[in-house]
């Protein structure tokens, strides 16, 4: 049995570029992209990865390379997706929602060797590259001009048509020796101050495209509407995965409730992946803002779980939704919450405390487990003990780029430490009962409690100070500072959170300060924040927090937040960061 | 990139006991398996599973050592699917259809060291072992009696049960330490030579398996009817893919019609794989026979492609089918005929015809093409141009047991050669033309012998049809029709021949047709050309037919075929070289 060896004809590396090629082949004629009045077939969305491709190693882009991107879901991402690791370089979609300083941190740190750039984002990429002089070597960097409705905006000499116009159609790519080899590079917010670069290897963005397009039985001829930001964990595998079922990519540049009512309506919208915070969007959406749908709209959401009665407003609205659990570090969502048939008879509120749950594994996961933390033994399935969960499988990042040191904590005793706490139903469903403690989830995005105090902590007015979630009837969580002042009356909330919107990205900042006079701390000193949580609940977000926000114009438009008039931070994001 | 080493957090190699173990916990209490009264759970199959294992490695069963079964659709089959290769050892699942000469070959050349046999075939596995005496070391033989309704019919001193009962439920199997480690070994029908081993890996059927739930949009709670044996590649890998989604088995020990429709009716299925002459025995059931459908049936099917009036029958009773290709060597199915929605508003006879194509590549399978054997050049998408089927991808089979010389036959410039005849549609879709064998070549031009069946199949007093060459003094071959009459006397060959004439480019026209009671048909139900061509020869072409040759010189040179007098040369057919 052993003597049979491995050829290319029945040992080929899995890699979701197979995806691409196949839908070229097969769906050639289907639509694939739609975005404004922009429509694509594969064939043609598959010949501008090959150019692209050929144009990238014309530019000296090798392999393990890193292509750098700062851009909303517009096609160019999407293709990048594909003809980035077409061309052997690993691709690293960043977080627009970011400030110019951690951009350039992640610049530096993941040693980009190109920087592609949609032309809304120019300003604030400029600000990165400027912070990045001298310590690091320049990107090559290229504008991406709407293809749409170019608008004729540079920085720099390339533009992204051009280098399409430029490639070779022809060009297969460059050959894939070993499915291990890494595909993508996606930054986590983190729960400690310095992102960490989560490396994703081409099996592992296979194989769970593979079952996450399982896990939520998305057919062939799904029409997906980009909702969650394809930065996130590469869009949660669907980037790769729409291709995979030759369905069709609905590209919008902001997630308001108009745009996406229209696409969902005119484009009979089948699919979408959205943070709850969204569903506030769509319900929330002014008359003249909705259409009718038509369609069945299947949502898949994760991040804080959906209340009940959300839920069931937007089943009303013809949505399905199911509920996901994941994190960077496991590709996207580990756990998907399968609807049961039975479950169907029971009272809507119990089926939406059902559908809360964070449900059962993906199938290429080969485990997932909660185990108790010091004893690592298995938990009881009784839905009461509570332990971490951990999770083990082909779908788990490579690890930490350029960090051997997270790398090891990260994987202790064969198994991926995810630093949340869960319980196991007696049905084998999986339940998150806390994050890991520092972690903020803030309309799906996540926000380090850590990052954010050791910003504050260089306040020279503070002595101490500590950050927990609040409860926030949009957000699911706000950020909430606790400080403790060097000299009493020394500084005023105010001044704080001025301070915090020039130091820090813009969905971090505090929605409330609160000065105290000390912190509670537990026996060996350690700050109780299970104390403060219970605090910030009764606290009320004050009003000079949220007015402050609508004086930019600028950072609105960088944002491309323009109906979030008080809130900065990305909406639309989901879970998925650093948990989803 | 490249430093960021595998660990067993990270990568885990890919088997579909993964499936198995997971069903146990995510779906523990779901009905896994209904056979007549008998039901079990997921976590009680897994259980068994585990026992299974346990006692076989108590019986010495390790590593690579073949464990063969000769058994029906029975829960001891399913079980087994998961228990050998927990054990480590590799399955053996033999046609039941053999004779005991080619089961004794089997298990002379798969070296099995345990032999599993069904309390049914009894009396055939005491022959075969028999004809074993004195040339190869005796398996140890299990009975496996009927768990539904036990028999007491013995073959040596153990009985399956026993196996189960003194196994140990908490054994987790053997580590798996390579993917490419080999999971089952499944011997082809060899309607020409000796047959082959062909061995899959762990990987090879965790992807297929992963490919074909997803080709076929099989989704969770499915209720799978057993009508397709599991010994054809392991159900076409639906034994291992039915414990990935969770579904539940409806295990028969024969596809009556009664069997089949009560399974239907009472358990709500909802897929099924079986060969086209299964329709044939659910539309011809009598009315006593039939049952009420209250579910969607969906049938996967291939082997002879099925007749457009065929497939308009069975929708009509409530079955939705799609057509699959494949072969033992690419783990079952490697081509799905997937519908597309815009083929709904077609006529149905044009949608049948579609629907009769073998489709398109499933995702785990890199690549498929069609190309001239001899330039090994991809032929153009028309429809017309035939070439040979090649694949590519990691569901390909390891190779032939012990067969280097088949091996290296059937892998050549980085393909694997099906050895059958096709065309590719301009949508990419893939239409074969004939299993190479089965093409007849006359003077010159190829006649595929599918498509003269596909015809004459539409006639209404045909009840059955084969097409084979026949040796002719002047093309060489030609085309003779074995045919099987709804009621005797119905028809005449004159009348046949009139009917082609009118039907079918003249070339292709059968020369011969001679009236049968039945088709002669290996142990899988597949027809024995070679017997027809046998018999074949020893046919006189009828002077009816041939009369009607002597007509025009003319055509000569408008059909550019000068030996063809009076067959008009179909211009979609390529010339033949030799064989493709």
């Amino acid at each position: 049995m052993d003597r049979l060896a491995k050829c290319s004809a029945n040992y080929v590396p899995l890699t979701p570029l197979t995806f691409i090629k196949r839908a070229s082949m097969v769906y050639s004629n289907r639509t694939s992209i739609i975005y404004g009045e922009v429509r694509f077939t594969w064939r043609q969305t598959y010949e501008r990865c090959c150019r692209l491709a050929y144009s990238l190693r014309s530019l000296n882009v090798v392999k393990n390379d890193v292509v750098s991107v700062l851009a909303p879901n517009v096609p160019a991402l999407y293709e990048m997706h594909f003809a980035v690791p077409m061309a052997g370089a690993v691709l690293n979609a960043i977080n627009t929602r970011l400030d110019a300083k951690n951009i350039a941190t992640i610049l530096c740190h993941s040693e980009a060797k190109v920087f592609f750039v949609d032309y809304e984002y120019v300003p604030l990429a400029s600000e990165a590259l400027r912070l990045l002089v001298g310590k690091h070597a320049m990107p090559l960097v290229i504008v991406i001009d709407d293809i749409n409705k170019p608008t004729g905006v540079r920085l720099g000499n390339l533009e992204y048509q051009q280098l399409i116009h430029h490639g070779n159609p022809e060009y297969p790519g460059e050959d894939l020796e070993d499915e291990w080899d890494a595909i993508a590079l996606n930054y986590t917010s983190g729960t400690t101050s310095e992102p960490k670069g989560v490396v994703y290897s081409h099996r592992g963005a296979f194989l769970s495209t593979m079952s996450l397009i399982q896990g939520w039985e998305m057919g062939t001829e799904a029409v997906y509407l980009w909702s969650l930001p394809m930065f996130h964990c590469n869009g949660w595998t669907f980037t790769w995965g729409v291709a995979a079922r030759g369905g069709t990519n609905v590209c919008i540049r902001n997630t308001t409730a108009d745009e996406m009512y229209k696409s969902i309506s005119i484009h009979k919208v089948t699919h979408m992946c959205c943070a709850p915070v969204v569903f506030n969007i769509l319900l929330e959406a002014k008359p003249h803002e909705r259409c009718r749908i038509n369609s069945k709209v299947n949502i898949l959401t994760g991040g804080a779980p959906p209340p009940a009665a959300l839920l069931e407003k937007m089943e009303d609205l013809g949505f399905h939704i199911m509920h996901a659990y994941g994190l960077t570090e496991a590709t996207g969502p580990a756990l998907v919450c399968e609807w049961q048939t039975k479950w169907n008879e029971l009272p809507r509120d119990h089926q939406a405390s059902l559908k809360a749950r964070q449900g059962v594994s993906i199938l290429t996961l080969s485990d997932v487990d909660v185990k108790n933390k010091v004893t690592m033994e298995s938990v009881p399935h009784d839905g009461k003990t509570m332990g971490e969960i951990v999770l083990r499988g082909s779908s788990i990042m490579k690890g930490y780029f350029k960090n051997e040191k997270a790398t090891a904590e990260a994987f202790q005793k064969g198994w991926f430490l995810t630093g949340d706490v869960g319980v196991i139903h007696p049905d084998g469903y999986l339940e998150i009962k806390d994050r890991s403690k520092d972690v903020i989830i803030s309309g799906g995005e996540n926000i380090s409690s850590v990052e954010v105090e050791s910003i504050l902590f260089k306040h020279p007015a503070i002595l101490e100070v500590a950050v927990v979630a609040m409860p926030h009837s949009r957000w699911g969580e706000s950020p909430c500072a606790f400080v403790v002042m060097k000299k009493p009356g020394n500084t005023t909330e105010t001044e704080i959170l001025a301070y915090c919107r020039k130091n820090m990205s813009k969905f971090m900042v505090p929605k409330k300060v609160e000065f105290v006079e000390m912190l509670p701390r537990n026996g060996t000193g350690k700050i109780l924040k299970v104390v403060l949580r219970e605090m910030a609940k009764t606290l009320h977000i004050s009003e000079n927090t949220s007015t402050n926000y609508k004086t930019s114009e600028t950072q609105i438009n960088l944002d491309h937040t323009p109906y979030y008039e008080d809130e900065p931070h990305n909406q639309e994001k989901v879970l998925a960061m650093s948990r989803l």
